[in-house]
């Protein structure tokens, strides 16, 4: 092997970057690494050992298969912007980064898929087809940058959501690189629900856990013929949470039905995209409605009765797409718009049952009184998964702990209420010990037991989605010595 | 323990008739056990050990540590229709009969789940909650007669999966019972996309080799406002496939889409519920749209217009219930109508991209040539979901074996097309080494080593889904020498 000329005598430095064809395709140096400290969620942060960025498959399994024999931690990352940290190099991972597998593939049109890369960015998707009347339904606020690798992995879910599911629901094969280097493809040839057991769920919101995902076949979705979308604005929470319960049990499966405080309202009006919401309402639903065009104007009339029927203040319907763009504009960068009224915010993202809405922003509301803290909420109402945003200050000392210790008690009210601690942006470092929340230890137990037929060492994302091992380690060595006896 | 007053000594049958409460809980005499010698699918026959009926998840547990610590093998049965011999007692097993847990425990409207026990009959969850308006969706030809425990074993699909999602689309949670006799409840109270690892998609459809599923959640759905049905009859089988793609291409979502040819034609209308088909079109199609009532009409004017485009030779729309009742049971008990024009049949159960109906529908045509046995074809032509009957006469030496390997030659055809060996009726022991024709031997592996995390003995329902071992023992022996040196 040809030493490659670098500033650095570290052999497995020099190793890496060998596999992936030379010095310009590794990083190591530190203020190259500093990028790569955190993703979206900021309040880890760890330096890896190397960003290496492999072209090809091969590449990645040879990597995969280096770091293992050698136990090297190493994870995979995609854009980074995941908000949960799934991608923080906590051990000092060497962090292979899928941005130059960034192709579009094949698309086929007739049996709807498409084939890409895990690098290739969400929006292009759509972007790339859209000529021809297609689209990629999962839409992650992040998607003009978040990478479909990166969606893979969190099972990112979107505003569009609530008719048309996460990104589980629309992947239909994988091809796959595991710890041990081995590549191995599940969804055979892009057919849903192929037998054998559902590995394609498994995989799909593993968080990096189980292996790295470098091909992906995606449903992809015949644009609606048309799409209308509401704005309603209300004096009382109730009366807005009323109207989406309402709508919901109207029969109407709306595309997107997205709720914001006034809070929220008081941000995303501060920001880049003000659309003039009144400053003084409690609460403004955006609810859209798509589908073949016969029919449309129908659901807008029944949503109409409903929001009166809820002493609705205000309620309007687009005019025209660039009304409507500009609404979905103001919305989607509202978690960045916390940043024009607090100077850091942290997100979190809890489901619950939508009956039990009024409850818990009721008792999210007691939590900001107790935390003093100011808390916006964001969310997707129609599935009932909550986005409360802690508003604080980092240079305040002992604020960050205080704005941490909210969150986790805003995912508590949605355990408490029956609910999850997550519903797109995943467990990463950030919700670890919540997952007690909802699992006991022997539920874990048998999900640790999973990761570790595909990642026996834990060497690939080590730390991520679950606790710190503690009581459920004692379990299991009762239960082996239990069968043992 | 006081021993029971029971017409056998072995020790086993008497210990599993105490944790069930008695003699009548069990059958162990060979005239009662005759009656589990298969389930739906009749072209292999084994004896189980004895039968128990459980009333409730503890005894289950129970069971299946009994078995467990003893050896036994043991496997659980709900209705026994399965169609792929997933309930057939192989090895001699002690069967846990699930139809004495056949409770409906809760119904939650507003958030649209259920609670039910694994016996309880799939139609009757719809029956129970249609007055208020409200039904579960998977719907099985057997749904009159199967469990939910065997849907959620089978992740059983139906006519109206194509809009709608097969079982595993419906499930929110479920309570499982581990071979080693754990309880573990997965889906957190119903909450959909839960963190971890999807558990809830691994179980469904994993053919009862993982665990016993004891209690399920499921999600209802508000009854559609609307819904109509028509019926086109085509004088060729390809103009009837061109014009399935063209209503698909056309945006329209029908919840149904089914196709029968001629020679499925000629059972129905020979058996119970005949329609007068005229008997010399080639093939028939079946839509159905539903929804709110608004745009219904436009939709179905439009499929209309896609047929008669496509030469249909006659059409129409049901014009009340009783009409689409009708053309439903004619449907529904197509597979069973086989028996009115064949002594024996044999039904097969594969995936195709859509695309690909013509080439495969006359690609099974030369197999009913090359094996000079009659094919019905009978299918979810929507999704590309085939089932092709294969007709014989088992009294005929060699027939069967015949029927066998006329059948497995159209899951070849199915898989040489990008497609699958099963939509929905499952692998059982029917297809396992069909399995081979989509899955390498790595990724064969990759599913037996979870199997093992579960079922590390493989004592329950064990040699059903995967091909028997051989090479792949093989191949794993090399790994680990691999992995060790």
């Amino acid at each position: 092997m040809v030493r490659l000329k670098m500033k650095t005598k570290d052999k497995h430095i020099q190793n890496l970057a060998e596999i992936v064809g030379g010095a310009h395709s590794i990083l190591y140096q530190k203020e190259d690494l500093i990028a790569y400290d955190c993703d979206g969620f900021t309040l880890h942060k760890h330096l890896p050992k190397a960003v290496v960025f492999p072209k090809d498959t091969k590449e990645v399994a040879k990597l995969a298969k280096y770091c293992s024999e050698n136990g090297l931690p190493f994870l995979a990352r995609g854009a980074g912007t995941g908000l949960s940290g799934g991608a923080i190099p906590v051990n000092g991972e060497v962090i292979i980064s899928l941005v130059r597998m960034k192709r579009l593939l094949s698309v086929d049109l007739e049996n709807r898929r498409a084939v890409v890369e895990p690098g290739f960015v969400n929006l292009k998707l759509t972007n790339s087809i859209s000529d021809k009347g297609y689209y990629y339904a999962p839409d992650p606020s992040s998607q003009y940058c978040c990478t479909i690798g990166g969606n893979v992995a969190e099972n990112a879910g979107g505003a569009h959501c609530l008719k048309y599911g996460v990104t589980t629901n629309h992947i239909l094969g994988l091809e796959v690189v595991l710890p041990n280097g081995e590549i191995i493809e599940i969804g055979q040839n892009g057919i849903p629900d192929a037998p054998g057991y559902d590995l394609l769920g498994l995989l799909t919101g593993s968080e990096g856990t189980l292996g790295i995902v470098t091909k992906i076949t995606v449903r992809i979705l015949k644009n609606p013929e048309a799409k209308q979308t509401v704005l309603a604005y209300f004096d009382h929470v109730s009366d807005g949470s009323q109207a989406v319960s309402d709508i919901i049990s109207k029969g109407i499966v709306p595309a997107a039905l997205e709720m914001m405080d006034k809070t929220a309202i008081e941000g995303v009006e501060a920001a880049a995209f003000p659309v003039g919401h009144p400053k003084d309402i409690e609460a403004l639903l955006l609810i859209e409605v798509d589908g073949i065009s016969a029919g449309i104007e129908e659901q807008i009339n029944e949503i109409l009765e409903v929001c009166k029927s809820r002493n609705v203040r205000q309620v309007k319907v687009a005019e025209n797409e660039q009304e409507r763009a500009r609404w979905w504009a103001n919305r989607k960068t509202g978690f960045g718009a916390m940043g024009a009224i607090s100077p850091d915010y942290l997100v979190q993202d809890g489901v619950i049952p939508r009956s039990k809405l009024p409850e818990v922003l009721n008792r999210i509301n007691e939590i900001s009184n107790d935390y003093q803290l100011r808390i916006a909420n964001i969310f997707h109402a129609g599935d009932g998964n909550l986005h409360p945003l802690v508003l604080f200050d980092a240079r305040i000392p002992g604020e960050t702990e205080k704005a941490l210790k909210a969150g986790s008690a805003c995912l508590q009210a949605c355990a408490d209420a029956g609910g999850s601690i997550t519903g797109e942006h995943g467990v990463g470092i950030e919700k670890r010990e919540e997952m007690r929340f909802i699992f006991k230890d022997e539920e874990i137990i048998a999900q640790t037991d999973i990761r570790e037929v595909f990642n026996p060492h834990n060497l690939l994302n080590g730390g991520k989605l679950f606790p710190s091992p503690g009581r459920c380690v004692e379990i299991k060595k009762e239960i082996k010595a239990a069968a043992g006896s």
